[in-house]
């Protein structure tokens, strides 16, 4: 069975633990979700044209929900490029634990579409 | 805020509490995952040739568990051919509640691809 585990309690490559973001790839882990919606338009803010959203385990709900705010709210020049969803296989002491993950790419519109 | 209620306490085309699916729609709850694995490989082999997995709030982990699951334990032959996530709006007694939702459209490859 998936089970739930914070992204930042795994051993990923996240060195600051305040940092929720390395290059484009926005991590989400368990603080609230306004905390990624800002992330997520601070890299656009600053220049960014296409940004990772990325989930893990329970996570994945909040990473939808922070880019649905996030795009609704703030950035209507943005769009969800692509939606993936896979399964990474993580040891632990009790073995190999499977968790879900969704990754969504965003990327701004520079062109008007009218 | 995007706030997490369960699908099937607000009013959603459900009649039979019971009942997980309506035609090829499995709308995802608050029940174990095994149960919405169960009920997405039945679809198929009760021969439909396509099937939506839709999660909203808090559940949308949850759905994204059980096609994992689905897809890598029980069904080799189907593919996830759509993701779509997006934001619903519900009236509630506080005035309108925004919830995020996730679509999974799954599809049965009848052709071998080699």
């Amino acid at each position: 069975m998936l089970q739930a585990i914070p992204e930042d309690s795994v051993g990923t490559p996240i060195s600051d633990k305040n940092s929720l973001s390395i290059d484009n790839v926005i991590f989400i882990g368990n603080k609230p979700t306004m905390n990624y919606v800002l992330a997520i338009v601070t890299q656009f803010q600053n220049g960014q044209s296409e940004v990772v959203v990325r989930g893990r385990g329970k996570a994945i709900s909040r990473a939808v929900d922070a880019v649905e705010v996030a795009l609704h709210k703030f950035l209507p020049q943005v769009e969800k490029q692509q939606i993936t969803t896979s399964t990474e296989e993580i040891e632990s002491e009790d073995g190999v634990i499977r968790v879900s993950v969704i990754e969504i790419v965003l990327t701004y519109q520079t062109d008007a579409k009218i």
